[in-house]
């Protein structure tokens, strides 16, 4: 593995998720691999679990991490190669780019989708421009379409708390009152396509997913009729791709509920946070004995310990 | 000591004081208690001697410590149970207490009171919440009627310097541009009253504060009555508990200068900083060498060493 | 050596340029030397390269690095002594600057020119009344009229990558849309006066620097005379000194390009970014074999190593 962006980079998947067992078992057994080794971490965008969870894998391994907001405490980027920079933006991302990589032996990036202008997004326009210049392993802290460290502490999740050897898991879509980027989703589809499960995706009509991830995954646009028999419910919001970045104002009856849960009384409930309680999912589906949001949470740390171990002993 | 949120948390308030005499004596003697451990420094408000102290005293303990500022690099936060959140908060107190718990072994936060609703700021309503969520043990630096850190490092001064076994102390009201909370009097006032001092108050008439730490202790609402034979002057300013949050303007004249120093020569002086200078207090009193203000800053850092050593050993 | 804010303050240039050397060599052999040490970098403007080399270096010595943005996660500075402060600021400098020396064992700080007032820039007033209450070393992350770090990290590439003794070095000004600081081109040329080479400056009429700095080094205003047989042009913006402040908007012909660069077809080009591409300098030079941009950002790191090796040493 020389990045981590996309499953995609991964060579060998049982391999990373053995080693995510192992490092939950023995969270400081590697220190010595991380010794003198230093981590960025640039964020253009908020973040609670993937800046704590990262931080803290880093430093499970025995790593320097240095963590910086780059639209705040630097300076303000340019994307277009060949610009004439006399107006705002302060740094080209081929510089910054350039220099970072001098500074760290793996560096991770969180750059949110614009979800004004769809190519730019689906074509990862910061994340691969980024790439382009950096001279060291990069990790995906979330992109414009993608959040591998999500998707790999969901599948960990699964592997751990599935009690049949094929789980059936429905990604459901949920209401939310602001656009949100299509990035978990497109990736948790991603990486369940490449795990042992029958998958299928419930959303409203106009709210499928990009054929890009979602091609072959069946989809189901009545939610009652997906949930039956669903091992795992995975609730997430997500805006229009085909209406690029419309907000499905009129489904409000989407969200998860006691009652719809009822559908399918063994299922754990998932979801990646932050939520928006009582809109996207009811407090009762949430605060269940069947609710996997804190297990997903503490499986981050593992996620990206095993992707940052795998990183280090590759290069 | 399972949580140090107020100075009830304490089980043995001599044996604290032994163990940040010894931490401070031998700062580095303890690193082998904090290593894997991780604390995560929570801020919802600005803060200079508390961050800083607080990360140096975790790196004395050989600590792992993660510092994240809520507000503007997380999410925004939803206080209310059973919330429709269809707003703009943006993650449940639940969720984030809960998430940050998957990552951390203490926890420390700082939540300013609002100033707005004394009954929402005196039941401790961002605390409490997050507390009620919270798995491990939670560190107070600063929350909306409490100020722990600051009044234990308060304490050890006094200790260090105090040249009579019973030291008579004068927590006195000072002028201030802006309303501030209440939080760093109210705590002083609880600590006092469990050391071996003679503590009085003295402020304006309109700003006694709440009898929920207050009783008990004598008011005079003459400040120079209130100086004289004082060892130890600790001047405040705090905005009117009974008038809630309401300023002070008319009370320019409480200013401690020198010349009412005059009234007690021996006495220390003491301030919590940051300090308006020259309305709160004059430049001729902090700047003589009868001020203990740096020495306060210093005792900041064996406070929180010995607080996280207690709760270190006792998790 | 008991500071680092001026290459004045370096007793014995070759012996730090020797060491810096030396820790490029080796970075991670003196970890021992900053055990139990910590340093505080106080940030009251933006930084990249300063920011995570600074930190890389620390880290690299095995100290305990505290990274702070004094602007909006502390409280606001006030600079002038015997100042009423019933306004905005919230803390005097002379207790920030006290009390952060009770966290640290040395104390580096970032804090630009203001370019509204020339004598305030020029009498470093912010660093200087920081400084005059620290008690600890103090290293400049960039003040208002000068970048040490920055320089040396120049200087050690120049020494790097020379080809004769007494190499001919060119600063040239070039265009920015923005008024900068004459920090990096001051610090620029008071290096070099110390090295061992042959510097010009080039810049258009009315922006000639501070004899403060460029006193006695020749200062041709035709560029193309200038870059005539340079071994090193160093291209930099800065706002006119003479005009204070001023931006030089007439002369987008300074521009660095190939062209330009064919008058000396060996020269290396530097500039110490972030760098306005194709306004300052023409992508085809940035880009070009004779770029050391990256060099200089990646010296940056022992710069700062050698300097933070040599004030521990002298501790």
């Amino acid at each position: 593995m020389k990045n981590f962006t996309s499953a995609k980079d991964i060579d060998d998947l049982p391999l990373l998720l053995d080693l995510a067992k192992e490092v939950k078992r023995n969270p400081f057994g590697y220190k010595k691999t991380g010794e003198n080794k230093t981590i960025g971490l640039l964020f253009f965008n908020p973040s609670l679990r993937t800046r704590l969870s990262t931080q803290k894998a880093a430093h499970n391994l025995g790593m320097h991490c240095m963590v910086m907001n780059l639209n705040n405490e630097g300076w303000s980027i340019e994307l277009e190669d060949g610009a004439i920079m006399n107006h705002t933006s302060q740094e080209h991302i081929k510089d910054a780019a350039g220099v970072v990589s001098q500074y760290c032996d793996i560096l991770a990036i969180r750059t949110f989708a614009s979800l004004q202008d769809r190519h730019a997004d689906y074509s990862e326009k910061v994340l691969s421009r980024f790439m382009k210049y950096v001279t060291v392993p990069v990790v995906s802290l979330e992109s414009a379409t993608l959040h591998p460290l999500q998707s790999f502490a969901d599948l960990i999740t699964i592997e751990e708390k599935k009690v049949t050897a094929k789980p059936r898991v429905v990604l459901s879509w949920a209401p939310h009152p602001r656009a949100l980027p299509q990035a978990v989703a497109n990736s948790f589809v991603q990486w369940m396509k490449m795990a042992d499960v029958e998958l299928c995706i419930t959303n409203p009509i106009g709210f499928d997913l990009s054929p890009e991830f979602a091609a072959g995954v069946p989809v189901i646009h009545e939610q009652d009729l997906a949930l039956e028999g669903a091992d795992f419910v995975y609730a997430k919001n997500w805006s229009s791709y085909e209406n690029y970045g419309t907000i499905g104002t009129d489904h409000a009856d989407w969200m998860i509920t006691s009652e719809k849960m009822k559908r399918t009384p063994l299922a754990k409930f998932m979801h990646c946070l932050p939520v928006r309680r009582n809109v996207e999912i009811a407090d009762e589906v949430l605060d269940s004995d069947a609710s996997l949001i804190l297990t997903q949470a503490q499986n981050r740390t593992f996620a990206a310990q095993a992707v940052l171990l795998n990183l280090l002993r590759n290069a």
